[in-house]
C-alpha cells in the first residue's frame, strides 16, 4: 500500500503561503497520483485509486438502496447524437475528443468519446421502454469519461476522469424532478458521514445548469482557501433527452407519452475536496471511511526487542479482525522517518509500541486530526481503536463545518463582495436572477453563483449585490475550482 | 433486477441445430447485453453488468491476496509508445481507434485508445523504479479496452470491452516467469471454482502468444459446439518493454538493469464462457457463485391467499438474511410464465410456495441444472439452499467436466483431426513446432493450435500430426472463438 520510496518525503511547500504548490506537492509526494505522458492526463496511483475504491463502495451501496442497477454503455458516442440536443451540443462540442481512423482506415462516422451519456442512453431507453410498466427505470454507470481541459489539475479538472453517471426514467415530471433532489439528499448524506465534508446543496443558475438540463442541483464543498469545489450534481431532464431521443411509453390511459429523466454524477473529483478540505501544513489528512490505511502500527526498537516486534505483529492481526484497514511499518527505518512518512499519507491513527509501552501493558496512540497523543490498554485496541476512527470522522465534519460557516460573509454591495472573496470567503448575496449580473461578476472577480441559498423567505426585501434591481433569489457566489 | 418487458420470452432457437442463434437469443432475451449503436459495439444490461461486478469481486479478493494493488492509467496513449515495441505494434497497430481531433482542432500527437497498457505503463514505471527496493511492483487496472474487430459478438469479441490487466515487475527473469504461471493458477481455481468451468492450461505456441511476450500462458475452457474459448491469458514479458521503456533499477550490487515483467487479463469474455459451456434449451444456467439472482421465490396463488403472500416474504427475508441473492416474483402473471422467466434466466434455484405447500410447512425446490424437484421444510430453508448452492455449483462443474473429456479426441493424422473436429471435439495432438504446420491446419481446417498439455513425457516418440515430421511438442489444436 505504502510508496516504494521517501526520497522526496516531507518537501512540500507551506499551505499558508502556496496553497496551490501545497496540493500539487501533497498529490504527488503522498503518491496519489502522477501527471500521464499526454498533457491534461493522471495516473491513479494504488493510494490515490483505493481511496476512489472506498468511495464507490460507498456510493454504490446507497444508490442499490435507492433502487438503483449498474449497467455499462459504449464510451464511442455517434458523433451525430451529440447534436440532436441543442444545449448539449453547445455545451460539450468544443471539449469533446473525436476518433476518425482505426489502424489506417477512415471511419465513415466521427466517433466521440462520451464526455457524459445522455446521448447514447437515451438511444437505447428508446428500444427498451414500450409501455408504464417499464418505468420507473434507474440505471448508473462507472465508467471513465473524456472532456478536453486547457487548464488542469489532478483529480480536480483532467482529460479524463472516473466518476459514476445515473440516468433515471419516470412517467411524471414530478417523480423526475424528485429523483433529482433525492439523490443530491444521497450526495450530501456521502459527502457529510463518508468524507467528513459539509456541504451547501442548492439549484444552480440557468448560467451554471447542466447543458440540456431544465434544472441542475449542486453540492458546494468550500476548500481551505475559500474557493468552492462543486463536488456533485443531480439534473432534472425534463422531456429534453426524451425529445431528442424519442424516448416514448404507453401511458395507462391507451396514449403515448415522452418520458421525464433525471441524470446525476459524482466523479474522482472528491478525492480533491478531501484533500483541500482536510490537508494541513503536514500533508493529507484523511477521513476513516475511505482511508486506505486506518491505522498504522510503528514498533519502537523492535530490532533489539523480539518481545515488540511479536506483540506488534499480534496487534496487527486483532485490528484486522476488528475490521479496521491496517499497516505494519516494520521497515528498517526511524520511527521520525516513518511519523513523517504516515503523517504525509494522512493515516488517521498511528499506533506506537515500545519497550516500555509493552511493559506498562499499553500504546501510545495518535490521532493525525488533532494533536492529541494517548495510551490505550493493548488488550481493549481492537475495541477502542474502531470507536476512535468514528470519532475522527465526526471531528473532521465538526472542524470543517465550522471552517466554513465562519467562512459565508453576507454582502450587500459590490465592494462587500470583493472584499469577501478576497478574505477567502463565500458571499451570501441577493440577485435580480440576470445573467447579466453573473457575467458582470466574474468578469470583475472571477467569482460565479454556485447554488441558491436553502433560505428564500427574505428576498422581497432585498436589491441585487450587483444592479440594486429588486432580488429574485438569495444565492452564495464565490471563486471555484 | 429483472427485465421490464417479457414480450418475446422463450423464442430462443434451438441449442442443437443453431447454436450460433441459440447464443444471440440467449443473450438478448435473457436482457443480459443489448447492440450499442456503433457497430461492434455492446451494451452490459443490469443482468449481464451484475455477473460481471460479481466476477470482479471474486477475482479482486484474488488478487489482492497474491500482493495486487489496483491503480488506473489513462487510456489515451500517444501512438508513438505503441511503435516502441516492434512486435507489440505489429499486433495492435491495425485494430487500435486513433483521436485526432479535439471539438475543431487537431491535436498535434496522435492519441490511440489503449489496446492494452503495457507501454503506458511501461512508461510510468521507469519513472517510479528507482532501486532493487522497489521491487517487485505488482499493480492491476478494471479498466475499458478498445479494439477493432471485424467480426463480432457479444462479449465475445467487440470493439471496446472490460478487462482487468495485471502488470508486474521483477527483478530476475525467474520471478517474473513464475508470476505468470501462478496468476495462470489464480485464473484457474476462479474458473472452476466460481465459473463452474473447467479448463485447459498451458503455454502457447509462437503464432498464438501475446504481440510483445516471450511466452504467453493460456486458459482454454470447451463451450458445448466442441469449440474452444480462450478466456485468460498471463505472458511472461522477459525484457522486452524494459528495453522499449528504458525501465532499469540499480541492483543491490551497484549496477543499473532492466526490469523482467509479466502482465495477464481476463475480461467480460467470461462471460460469453459461461453461456456456451453451461446454458441448454431453456436458456442461460448460470453459476451461484455469479448469479445475480442465485434463488427465485414464487408464491402460487398469492393474490387468494394472505397466508402465502405473507410466507413469501417472510422467506425472502430470511434468505437474504443466510446471505442468499434473492428475488421474489409477486408479479400478477401465471407460475408458468414466471417459471420460464427465470429459467431463461439461468437462476439457479427455484423456491415455490402455494398453499398446500404451506400445510405441509413446506416449500418445493427445483434446481436449474438439474431435473431435480424436491421439498424442503420452511424451517430449514435457511440452512438447506446456500449449501444447495454450493452442491449446484460443483454439479455444474462435474458435468462442464464429463463433457470436455468425453470430447478430447486423440489425432495422428490430419484425416483423424478433420473428423474429431467436424465432431465437435478437441484434438490432442503431436506438432513439429513449425509455424507451416499451424498454418496449413488454420487454412484446413479453421483450427488452430490452443496450449500445450501438461504431460510432454512421450514427445519424443511421436510424428507431427501434420508433417510427419520428429514432433516437439503435444498441443490441442481446435476450432476456436
Amino acid at each position: 500500500m505504502a510508496g516504494n520510496s521517501d526520497r522526496f518525503v516531507n518537501q512540500i511547500a507551506d499551505i499558508n503561503t502556496d496553497y496551490t504548490k501545497w496540493y500539487t506537492d501533497v498529490c504527488l509526494k503522498s503518491e496519489l497520483c502522477d501527471y500521464g505522458p499526454v498533457k491534461g492526463t493522471m495516473v491513479f496511483r494504488p493510494y490515490g485509486y483505493a481511496i476512489w475504491e472506498n468511495i464507490q463502495a460507498e456510493a454504490d451501496k446507497r444508490f442499490k438502496a435507492h433502487g438503483v442497477s449498474n449497467a455499462y454503455f459504449p464510451m464511442l458516442i455517434p458523433q451525430a447524437f451529440l447534436m440532436r440536443e441543442a444545449e448539449h451540443v453547445e455545451g460539450f462540442a468544443p471539449e469533446v475528443a473525436t476518433v476518425t481512423h482505426v489502424g489506417e482506415t477512415e471511419l465513415a462516422e466521427k466517433l466521440v468519446l462520451r464526455p457524459t451519456s445522455e446521448t447514447i442512453i437515451g438511444n437505447m431507453y428508446s428500444k427498451w421502454i414500450g409501455s408504464y410498466r417499464d418505468l420507473p427505470l434507474k440505471l448508473n454507470q462507472w465508467a471513465n469519461v473524456v472532456r478536453w481541459e486547457k487548464t488542469t489539475r489532478p483529480f480536480l479538472r483532467t482529460s479524463e476522469f472516473l466518476w459514476q453517471e445515473g440516468h433515471t426514467v419516470f412517467a411524471t415530471p414530478e417523480e423526475a424532478n424528485a429523483d433529482a433532489l433525492e439523490m443530491l439528499e444521497v450526495y450530501k448524506e456521502l459527502a457529510n458521514n463518508v468524507l467528513a465534508l459539509p456541504v451547501l446543496t442548492g439549484v444552480k443558475s440557468e448560467k451554471e445548469k447542466f447543458a440540456g438540463a431544465v434544472a441542475t442541483y449542486g453540492m458546494e464543498a468550500m476548500m481551505k482557501d475559500g474557493k468552492s469545489l462543486q463536488s456533485g450534481t443531480t439534473h432534472y431532464l425534463g422531456e429534453n433527452f426524451a425529445k431528442a431521443f424519442d424516448i416514448k411509453f404507453l401511458d395507462k390511459d391507451g396514449t403515448h407519452k415522452y418520458v421525464y429523466q433525471a441524470s446525476w454524477g459524482i466523479s474522482t473529483r472528491l478525492i480533491g475536496a478531501i484533500i483541500m478540505a482536510h490537508g494541513d501544513e503536514r500533508g493529507l489528512c484523511l477521513p476513516p471511511p475511505v482511508a486506505p490505511v486506518q491505522a498504522v502500527i510503528i514498533p519502537i526498537g523492535a530490532a533489539k526487542n523480539a518481545a515488540v516486534a511479536e506483540k506488534s505483529n499480534e496487534l496487527k492481526s486483532v485490528l484486522e479482525k476488528a475490521g479496521v484497514r491496517v499497516v505494519l511499518d516494520s521497515r528498517d527505518q526511524s520511527p521520525g522517518f516513518k511519523f513523517n512518512h504516515w503523517e504525509l499519507r494522512g493515516v488517521p491513527v498511528r499506533i506506537e509500541l515500545g519497550a516500555r509501552d509493552l511493559e506498562a501493558g499499553a500504546v501510545t496512540v495518535c490521532r493525525r486530526d488533532d494533536p492529541q497523543k494517548f495510551t490505550v490498554p493493548i488488550d481493549s485496541v481492537a475495541e477502542k481503536i474502531p470507536t476512535l476512527l468514528g470519532e475522527i470522522t465526526k471531528n473532521m465534519y465538526r472542524k470543517a463545518e465550522e471552517f466554513t460557516k465562519s467562512h459565508i460573509v453576507p454582502v450587500n454591495s459590490l465592494d462587500e463582495m470583493e472584499k469577501a472573496l478576497d478574505g477567502g470567503n463565500f458571499c451570501d448575496a441577493y440577485w435580480c436572477g440576470d445573467r447579466e449580473c453573473e457575467d458582470k461578476i466574474k468578469q470583475l472577480y472571477s467569482a460565479s453563483s454556485r447554488v441558491c441559498h436553502g433560505d428564500q423567505s427574505e428576498v422581497h426585501r432585498h436589491k441585487c449585490v450587483c444592479c440594486g434591481k429588486q432580488a429574485k433569489k438569495r444565492i452564495y457566489f464565490a471563486r471555484a475550482y
